[in-house]
């Protein structure tokens, strides 16, 4: 396999092409010809998703299973990777179409901002709030001495009232000295930093990467625990150029992805 | 578990704060404290994997399952989840210490120069090279006409030497024509239009998502088929703002993050 060659990929069906440009157009089917028959399922379901549209209820596994005449754990196989690509979800008992995946711009605007921009309404759920002295590595990274104070909040991210992500933020007490007293963990904390401590964002790096939520995460944001999640880590400094904050932000693969206008 | 209330966690054992400053502090550990078994493995293992250091070979699964005092079945779904967010990666019948994950920027620059850039080298085997009627949509993202002739270049990524990603790139064949005659494929793409052609990149949007990999994905890349992959779609406009390319690019969610600058 280490020194594929040319030529061994037939033309692809004119009516893949036209219905999925861009898209992998030969998708799912190895060099070999042999495709697994859960995929075979899959790829008929996916036609069918397309048909029935956002928030349309999916037939019963058993119809499913009748209908493409297969065993239902193969009609199983194909549901649990249609759900974990967020292209069906559960509702109550039964399994919907989802709609498309939310498209966040990697921006320096915060998470409220960006989910209003998409017409979805924000919220999020304080899950903790606790000060602990600021170990070595945490402290350069927030502009703190180490041992100094430093807060821990962590809140998961609502679009809609439905759970899509698991927030940590760490931040030095002595720049938000009253982050327990007279913020509102509901709302937006950049606009308590901008509108109650005059202190705005001037720049931030950021490192994106897929892992698997762990057992506590999976069950805080209500997902499948092997459910590929997108994790972002930010570090943040305010406009004079200080470091500010560390953040590492969870969001559910199956309902995120990330915008970026390279120039 | 819609409304969660503050104060349900714990203070973070002093050890976990000191050892991975940002990082899930309390990671997998349940409101409900109940740790799945595996998991209680998991994080010794990864206690483990630090001590040993890169490269370095993991003791056996049965001497796992002694150490641990656990089935070989719980070590092997620790395992599984270690190598997946490719802390562990095999290496001939045995596994090994995976190396931390490449940084790849976000950015304009070509794969090779991202690669090279961290020390890696760079290469591409070519899966095939078709042309192909542009439908629609594809059209008006690559500046073509519908219908008029459109490339498809499909090459697995490489660095040094290990597959770590599946590359599809359309473009039209009136802007590259003899792309099947006197490109490389093992070379920079980037570097070909820019040398031979005297066209550069102005600017490109990406989206980036996670997905799981196809069966055919998959064998091509040489992953297992559940394995969370980073998908990043790109649409790239040359300097005078005309539409180039659309390439849509998997790479290996255990190998890849992504890194980028918010000003």
């Amino acid at each position: 396999m280490d020194n594929l060659t040319p030529g061994l990929d037939p033309e692809p069906p004119a009516h893949l092409l036209t219905q999925a440009p861009g898209a992998p157009v030969r998708s799912g089917i190895p060099e070999h010809g042999r495709i697994p028959k859960y995929y075979a399922v899959k790829a008929r379901m996916a036609g069918l998703i397309e048909e029935l549209g956002d928030g349309q209820p999916l037939p019963t596994e058993r119809d499913l299973a009748e209908r493409y005449e297969v065993a239902r754990e193969t009609v199983r196989q194909a549901l649990r990777e249609l759900l974990l690509e967020g292209r069906l979800r559960r509702q109550g008992r039964g399994t919907v179409v989802a709609g498309p995946k939310l498209e966040q711009p990697l921006s320096l605007a915060s998470y409220t901002e960006g989910v209003r921009r998409q017409g979805r309404t924000p919220g999020r759920n304080l899950i903790s709030l606790d000060r602990f002295p600021c170990p070595g590595p945490l402290a350069a990274e927030i502009g703190a001495e180490p041992g100094e104070a430093v807060w821990h909040m962590e809140r998961v991210l609502l679009a809609d009232d439905e759970r899509v992500g698991l927030e940590s933020t760490y931040v030095s007490v002595a720049r938000v000295p009253r982050l327990d007293a007279d913020f509102e963990p509901d709302s937006s904390f950049y606009a308590y930093l901008r509108d109650r401590l005059g202190i705005s964002f001037g720049d931030a790096d950021e490192r994106i990467e897929t892992v698997l939520a762990t057992p506590r995460e999976a069950l805080l944001i209500g997902t499948p625990p092997a459910l590929p999640m997108l994790l972002i880590h930010r570090l943040s400094r305010d406009t004079s150029g200080r470091p500010l904050e560390r953040v590492r932000t969870l969001y559910r693969g199956d309902r995120f992805s990330f915008t970026t206008h390279l120039g």
